[in-house]
């Protein structure tokens, strides 16, 4: 996953804008948004789930699939830098440095994150892939429907709006499944549907892992937080149920909410099962988005 | 073209999520911005070139123009609505109506934004049209080129960067080309590119068109702001002048500016020669946005 994680920096670096090229500093700012950190799980997902269509694949084949990584790695980068906005997180560090608007100013990480959801897309068009237009449409259409207020953005709004609220597991579910889980969802549709090579079946076993796996991620997201809080700041876990924020820890507890992580790497794997050898990576990053420690 | 507009007001009701869908708050502010106000000066272009391709159009034609015109229209519609916060203009009154961030938040002003650019891809990408993959990913290529940091995002950018700056003609030029002018240009493509009818050298004259026009907005504005200014607000145009802000009024002065904006005007007609009544409506709205008075 290294070899993958390298090029995909590599295609981005080419990818992004020139920092000389005018505007160059919003070109350099949308540089220092996207390069050097991030753990590209995204990217690493649309090619392993390209792995699945295309096991032994080709240079060429890579080279297509490092297309979607890329134009979601610049989604997700772009919501990055919008969340840490003041009028929404009010972040000042992102993986240890500055966020954008702290080491730019605000002005500048809107429009950041303007471009490079126009980015996104003008990468999936860009004519010059070995893409036809109908994989690119359709990757256009995915990913579309997993940014905006179906999805990703949506996700956001009903986060904003839960903030002091009391949510039922069902509500809970429902608001990350749009907020982190769509955009994961729609990396595995897209490295799949990359090619024609799956039935509908085969696509429909995909999407389940992607759903799985996309719950998954937030709710280890709220396990790490609570245990971290714990280990760093002295704060016991109990006191996170008076936070104002929902989290799986909040309102299934600590244990359950790992036992259902765990539920739910299983039931990703189930749903890899199908397709044997071809989909090692796929599990691989289930696991890893479930066991990991940061 | 009340008739167009009309049917732009009834084909954006529909495509736009229902203020009733989830999430609720979201999908309403996203009504509230784009729905009910609004030259769609965009829209009608996008119309306007089609006509050229295809004159008398029947009620299928029509609504595969209204796609892109609706794209262009949320794309136009975001961008409002982020210049508007605080962080950029901090504009309190859009149309008469408070502006987004002002009526709902500003979290979800961020969002709405958001929201509508992925739209407009979304919209474009929708597979239940009668538009070919190809003309849907040409226009996907056309609309992501000319929203992000080589067209009006860009164009912000500069705008930023230029506050309190002297620039040249080429340099307020080449700001507002980016501004303003790419996206009106991407209109004018857009409509013509939904055929397959016209030869490369009448792409390129529909283009050069755009590009004038696309200026030529931009001059008109400066020039109705300036003397907006004066006959409302009691201020001398002479003081403008002593503004931060470069203009094309404080550049070259009102009656060159007046001047340039008939020059343009009139380089926008010479390119529509060649089409002869086709391009009557193109011509039309030439003459609207350089003759305007608001």
């Amino acid at each position: 996953m290294a070899g993958i994680q390298a090029r995909i920096e590599t295609a981005l670096e080419r990818m992004l804008p020139g920092p000389d090229i005018a505007p160059a500093r919003l070109h350099a700012a949308m540089r220092y948004a996207v390069l050097g950190a991030g753990k590209r799980v995204r990217p690493l997902l649309v090619h392993a789930a390209g792995e699945v269509v295309t096991p032994e694949g080709t240079e060429e084949w890579l080279t297509r699939l490092d297309i979607p990584a890329c134009a979601v790695e610049c989604i997700h980068a772009y919501s990055l830098v919008h969340d840490d906005l003041p009028c929404m997180d009010d972040d000042i560090l992102r993986r240890g440095k500055p966020t954008v608007h702290v080491e730019y100013d605000e002005a500048i990480a809107l429009l950041v994150g303007d471009s490079l959801q126009s980015l996104a897309f003008q990468l999936l068009a860009d004519e010059r892939t070995t893409l036809d237009a109908k994989t690119r449409i359709a990757m256009v259409r995915i990913l579309a429907m997993a940014a905006g207020s179906h999805g990703m953005a949506g996700g956001q709004a009903i986060d904003l709006a839960s903030v002091g609220e009391k949510l039922s597991m069902p509500e809970l579910e429902f608001m990350h499944i749009h907020k982190t889980g769509a955009l994961i969802r729609a990396c595995v549709n897209m490295g799949a549907r990359i090619s024609g090579g799956l039935n509908e079946n085969e696509f429909a076993s995909l999407d389940s892992y992607g759903r799985c796996i996309g719950l998954a991620f937030q709710v280890v997201d709220d396990v790490l937080d609570a245990e971290s809080t714990t280990a760093t700041l002295g704060k016991t876990v109990g006191k996170d149920a008076d936070d104002n924020k929902p989290t799986y820890v909040n309102i299934m507890g600590l244990s359950p909410a790992k036992a259902f992580a765990g539920e739910l790497r299983a039931q990703a794997h189930q749903n890899l099962a199908v397709f044997g050898k071809r989909a090692r990576r796929l599990g691989e990053l289930a696991d890893f988005i479930v066991l990991r420690k940061f």
